[in-house]
């Protein structure tokens, strides 16, 4: 296998505000199919990339201390979650042919460091698309942080933002499958039908056809929120602050609505968490990756089952890449945004 | 016993704004010292009154849809908590002469319900008025938080706000017994020093000297901040989260900055919880009061040794109380608050 083509979605500068398709460009590279002698990473043939939110805040240039994340290389490839097949492995857990998940570049093949060790795909008989989504990073995400941090009880009330997004509609769906009593919002009508009708949330609503978040809440919850899962932030997470119970929990999964803007939203509310004793934990899906085969083992037979059901919106090829990510920050995309790079 | 004069601090109406002392009254009232018969109340001499900030939440017109707090009621006496002496008792864990602290009313004499029961006091060999702060609430609060809720660990580093205040001092104290790094911010020279030559804190800062509170966290943190012990919310929570280490701790005691203003100041850096992943709890001490016997075997011995020292602003006179009060929000009492009403 000699030299092939290599096309990528890179970054052009660092992005200020909005994110827009200009922002990225599609670039014809080359690629040498083949491992530089005594590499130990792996050649991986890029099938599904995931397109996910938080993949904004790495396009700003954000000088992080802590090094908890690093920004993006102008020029560069973006980077996220993916499928991928394995066309050479210089580490031994892996092997030509097989099909992993995890960090690679929005690109058609990617040398990806040994230290980044993807997960092995085992199980075949589901769409090799959910491993970018409910199988995948944002599958364990919704899990830990609904039982993990979130440590839901039988009929408590639980609220989801960005509720039919690729988390969120699993979150519903394991609250309903917990007992729990389940209201999620999203922004617009078809996404809110697909609540109600398709995930058996109990109940939702447009919050851009709300004029008032915290009367919406109170019709929704007139006895309080236990659970938050909070995918959203800003004016969402305010009024959310007025209608939790005592010791509620809000899972602080992501802040949406705040990325990329240079002045965020000011949360006032602040002050309910006192006299509610709330308890407001963010968390990271990469602590919890080595729950990866309890999840497994929780979620798989209920995707057989039609016990769990899961939508995707899927869009065909890398030149699409930069329409697809600007659609997530629009509410474009219903359910889970997958980028298909390759058939297998 | 027949009926007597019964001096009281009233709150005139519901309070907007900043308080002042021409928002209360000192009213003479009278009270008969005798229990109506079959009564199961308690009638108490109050001896010492607690100044506390979280009172000036009740003081607004605020409609609590969980009654979790119920305002006070204009041309009522202030609530709070108080050291006092029972002259009757309608319940059997209560007899005349008993010394008790808990729940009482900012006057002479309290008819107190006996389902508030107070908690008695068994250890006469500290300062009575202690049973205000360091025995009493506060105590508990300042342990209960710093420990339970921070879950602290030797080495790690603790900021304190309002680290002279009543609980802040403690936690401060707990934290340095803890084998932590401790720095804590007030509102004086004078209350830097104390927080310094006397608590032990390794550092503190003047935070109205300070024109930018990001640059004197990251001065005294060059490697983040693990535990906060948030006694004031805004500007300076916006700053703290911006210095968190991954996996810190932010302990939600107060936010006394944000109390009684019409429109409380926006937090706009809670995204930091996520790529932190922070967990922000907040408590109410009266969940952790079945500690206390736990909290005085801890605390008892380190006060009669020296190990913990302790120090408090005792005004004399009911009719000083709202003066004492007002001055809890221009930080000009140095330690702990107290309002003497009678000697034993």
């Amino acid at each position: 296998m000699g030299e092939v083509k290599n096309k990528k979605v890179v970054l052009k500068d660092y992005v200020i505000g909005l994110l827009k398709e200009s922002d990225m460009d599609i670039v014809e590279g080359t690629i040498t199919l083949k491992l530089p002698e005594g590499s130990n990473e792996i050649l991986l043939k890029n099938l599904y990339l995931s397109c996910d939110p938080h993949m904004r805040n790495l396009m700003s240039n954000i000088q992080d201390p802590d090094e908890s994340f690093v920004p993006y290389t102008p020029g560069s490839p973006l980077e996220g979650y993916g499928v991928a097949k394995v066309l050479e492995s210089g580490h031994p857990d892996y092997k030509k042919g097989d099909l992993v998940w995890g960090f690679t570049k929005w690109e058609e093949y990617s040398l990806v460091p040994s230290s980044l060790i993807p997960f092995k795909i085992e199980h075949t008989d589901v769409p090799l698309s959910y491993y970018t989504g409910i199988l995948g990073m944002q599958g364990i995400t919704a899990y830990a942080g609904f039982f993990e941090v979130g440590l839901p009880k039988k009929g408590e009330r639980v609220f989801v933002s960005a509720a039919s997004g690729a988390v969120g509609q699993l979150v519903g769906q394991f609250a309903k499958l917990t007992g729990c009593y389940v209201v999620g919002s999203a922004g617009s009508k078809h996404k809110v039908d697909l609540l109600k009708n398709k995930f058996g949330f109990d109940d939702a609503f447009n919050y851009k056809e709300e004029p008032d978040l915290n009367a919406a809440l109170k019709r929704c919850f007139p006895e309080g929120i236990d659970i938050y899962f909070e995918n959203v932030g800003g004016k969402t997470l305010d009024a959310v602050l007025l209608n939790m119970r005592n010791h509620g929990r809000i899972v602080v999964c992501g802040m949406t609505s705040q990325y990329g803007r240079a002045q965020p939203e000011g949360v006032t509310n602040l002050t309910s968490l006192i006299t509610k004793r709330i308890r407001m934990q963010a968390f990271l899906v990469t602590d919890y990756y080595p729950m990866y085969p309890k999840y497994l083992e929780y979620v798989l037979p209920k995707i057989k089952e039609g016990k769990i059901v899961y939508v995707e919106d899927i869009v065909e090829g890398l030149e699409n890449g930069p329409a697809a990510l600007v659609g997530l920050f629009s509410g474009r995309n219903v359910g889970k945004q997958v980028l298909l790079v390759a058939h297998e």
